[in-house]
């Protein structure tokens, strides 16, 4: 069996390769690109995922899974790549390859639409791509056997094994309870914030920003940070997980924590067993277990008092004027400020999640076919009233603010909200493993959480699927109950409610 | 036969998307790289490569081209792409797949280890990579039926058609005269050029670098310049073909002649025709003729003195206190002073064709087994010794000062020669066809002197070999007896000889 298993590994290597050359080509257009560079790389890209394509969906990758099915011991490594692969496997044989073509033109126009609709707000410009997309993932689904729900074929592609029922269960567990929490802080006495706003020199920001990752343990000697339209964590390699970084002088120490998250997202990547690199165990199990570490590392951490209470002072000494005779309370309160918003990148953690939610509501009505594209706006608007009891203005700041659809990724938004509940349970079990975190972190010391992170779950890579890795660590599957206590204690806090 | 030659350009097309992938990975490695990415880069682009020989390499190109052969008018562009393919697919199918894997890994090694030789100043390190490196270009000859000289080989890879002997008998022809020149140079008045070695800001120098290479015609929209350990020029795409630069302390203003050496490559690529893009004719035809685009922009415009009757107010502005009261004939004769020294990047136009005789015989020597690895830094400095009557003192500015045989290029060198010889033949014809062309450069006009490069050279890529091109725009082969002419009205007007 070992031959058989090196051969798959061999061409495994090679779609791995492949894969992480498309990231470095997406990451170079995102980062370097001049403009002039597009259409070749466009077709470059194409070009490597048509050759990965094949590869990967092989008859011969298809044959050795056969013959290696069953031939290790159950919770070995060998048998987590034989399961991981076939499921993988499994999955891109049923779309034909006239699909994906398809689904590669239909997007690229969707996505012009859709930057064309957002910059006009003029939601009727995308209406026909959207309409284009929804039948195409309704095609998708198709391919495969029937399930509980047809959105489970999508949310499968993101979160392996979860469930549209169990997701709908737990959000309605968790809805009630934020709406709650909002509402008592909405008639408490608000936190000002101002000085968050002042202008700060964007490279001594910059520069903030990386001590506080190397001092997270984030390694740049297998990272950077390059600065980007829009943040994001990209893998190459093991040794090579870069992530990307912006400035926005309406909100400037918002780079402090977008690198703390896509550092967190990094440190996952970083973690990972080497011995499951070029292979589909190696890297985050799902989305939405690596969206656990990245709110960890930028909330349940870097928005907490006792990091502040290290790190301020630091602060303060790099912008003096704009933090002058501030108390770490103070600072602490207005980084936390809830408010009730139209961005869903920029909601702070008591609204983040209502911001998903309404999203998986919305997927979920268009794929089912209740919801005609043609009223999504006027749907959008009511549930913001719903949920936030706000309105947006326009579409640009509503119905078109989010990349996702636009890019063919339908089934992707609850897993950022699943993430948040993930980074609350496991905060708990770390606490409790750890009796001193909150001493260490307002020493400004993190190897021990990172270590308790490598050794629980990164180091795992893809060999447990999320649920089991959630269940194994903390003690149960995805739940709401941590996030909630999490929430109510913080903002209880900070509101004096 | 249209549909025919549709589907060969089909394959070409991903061959070389493949190529300029590679390309992408490995600017990145020397731009961006952080160094824990070197073991992972290194497989991908062993991965690639090898994907783009068997692609390149395959029966389908092979029968392709038996069936198109002698199909087009002779001089048409069909016919010159069955051409050139037939000659790169012949040379291709000789070198088995396993050969050009194994030498990215050897590859990717050996520029580590140069990198950490050259910093610690210790060939040491560098040596088993090195002997490893020779090795592989002894086994690659090997493949090919026998030549006159076992050089040829490698030769014929970076300017196809020439031959050892044919190089050597150039050199013969040239190499007296130019030690000649440096002897009544050596024995003439001095030029003082003190005020090179001063302290610049590097910003400001970097951005003059710009300044000049965008009035060249350099398009930014279509490339960029980034930091490296080496000047180099890369091409992803006829819209996006970049450069690197440095900046060295104690030689601070040789970035400005790097970043016009680097764009001269790179103008080239850009002005390559469009209709040639994914195809073996897009880029330059050699090396030799694609230095003689990056040594005249450097040298016969970049350090003439109309060149800097223009500029030198300018960079006066950027640098008041360094180059106050001083006379453009002044800086004119110290940016030529004539000084044998250690570094061939940083030679005078003088001495500069000494350092490549020099590497010549060291490959030639490799390659014939004649030279141990081992005894390199001491026949490296002899030979210094002999030709420029100087020696190292020490092997990083002596024998590991050049990337190329860490980088596995050999056969590269005497192009370098060879292009300053061309530049030199092309100059006296441009200078017949735009009769003010001093005047022009005088007033800091470029776009006469890109206008008829993009059409005499340019266009044409890599339709018509290096030779050919050379007599059809000049009317003769690559010869030295204008560069002798150039060389000695130059340097007799500066050295009053």
């Amino acid at each position: 069996m070992s031959e058989k298993f090196n051969q798959l590994k061999e061409v495994l290597g090679e779609v791995s390769d492949l894969h992480h050359v498309t990231a470095m080509l997406e990451w170079d257009q995102q980062v370097n690109m001049p403009p002039g560079g597009a259409e070749a790389r466009g077709q470059q890209i194409s070009t490597i995922s048509t050759i990965a394509h094949k590869k990967a969906t092989s008859q011969e990758v298809g044959n050795l899974l056969d013959d290696l099915e069953g031939q290790f011991a159950e919770g070995s490594d060998e048998a987590a790549l034989v399961r991981v692969t076939s499921r993988e496997y499994g999955k891109a044989i049923r779309v034909p390859s006239e699909f994906v073509a398809e689904q590669a033109i239909v997007t690229t126009k969707a996505f012009e639409a859709w930057i064309e609709a957002r910059k006009k707000s003029d939601f009727s410009i995308f209406r026909p791509h959207l309409e284009k997309m929804v039948e195409m993932k309704q095609k998708y689904i198709q391919y495969f056997p029937p399930t509980e729900h047809p959105y489970d074929v999508l949310l499968d592609d993101y979160e392996p094994g979860m469930k549209t029922s169990e997701v709908k269960e737990i959000f309605n567990n968790l809805r009630p309870r934020q709406v709650d929490l909002i509402k008592k802080i909405k008639s408490a006495k608000q936190v000002k914030d101002d000085f968050l706003h002042k202008a700060y020199n964007e490279k001594k920001v910059w520069d903030f920003s990386e001590t506080i990752i190397s001092q997270f343990g984030y390694n740049f000697n297998r990272g950077r940070q390059d600065k980007a339209a829009h943040p994001f964590q990209t893998t190459f390699s093991v040794n090579d997980t870069r992530i990307t970084n912006r400035f926005e002088e309406g909100s400037p120490l918002s780079t402090l924590f977008s690198a703390m998250h896509e550092a967190g997202h990094a440190m996952y990547e970083q973690g990972s067993n080497p011995a499951y690199e070029r292979t589909p165990l190696a890297g985050g199990t799902s989305l939405a277990v690596h969206e656990s570490q990245s709110r960890m590392w930028e909330n349940l951490v870097g928005r907490s008092l006792p990091f502040w209470e290290h790190f301020l002072p630091k602060l303060k000494k790099s912008f003096p004027s704009q933090l002058d005779g501030l108390s770490v309370k103070s600072f602490y309160n207005a980084i936390n400020k809830v408010e009730p918003s139209l961005i869903r990148v920029n909601a702070d953690e008591a609204t983040y999640n209502l911001h998903v939610m309404l999203r998986l509501e919305m997927e979920i009505g268009m794929i089912e076919g209740k919801f005609a594209i043609k009223d999504l706006p006027q749907i959008w608007n009511e549930k913001m009233n719903d949920y936030l009891g706000i309105v947006p203005p326009n579409d640009a700041q509503g119905v078109l603010q989010d990349i996702h659809w636009s890019s063919g990724l339908m089934g992707y938004f609850s897993t950022y909200a699943l993430g948040n509940l993930v980074s609350a349970q496991l905060w708990e079990k770390i606490n409790a493993d750890i009796t001193d975190l909150d001493e260490q972190i307002r020493a400004g010391k993190f190897d021990a959480l990172l270590g308790w992170l490598r050794e629980k779950i990164h180091v795992f890579g893809h060999k447990y699927d999320p649920q089991d890795l959630v269940q194994k660590v903390t003690g149960s599957k995805i739940d709401a109950a941590a996030y909630v206590r999490y929430l109510t204690r913080k903002y209880s806090a900070i509101y004096e409610l």
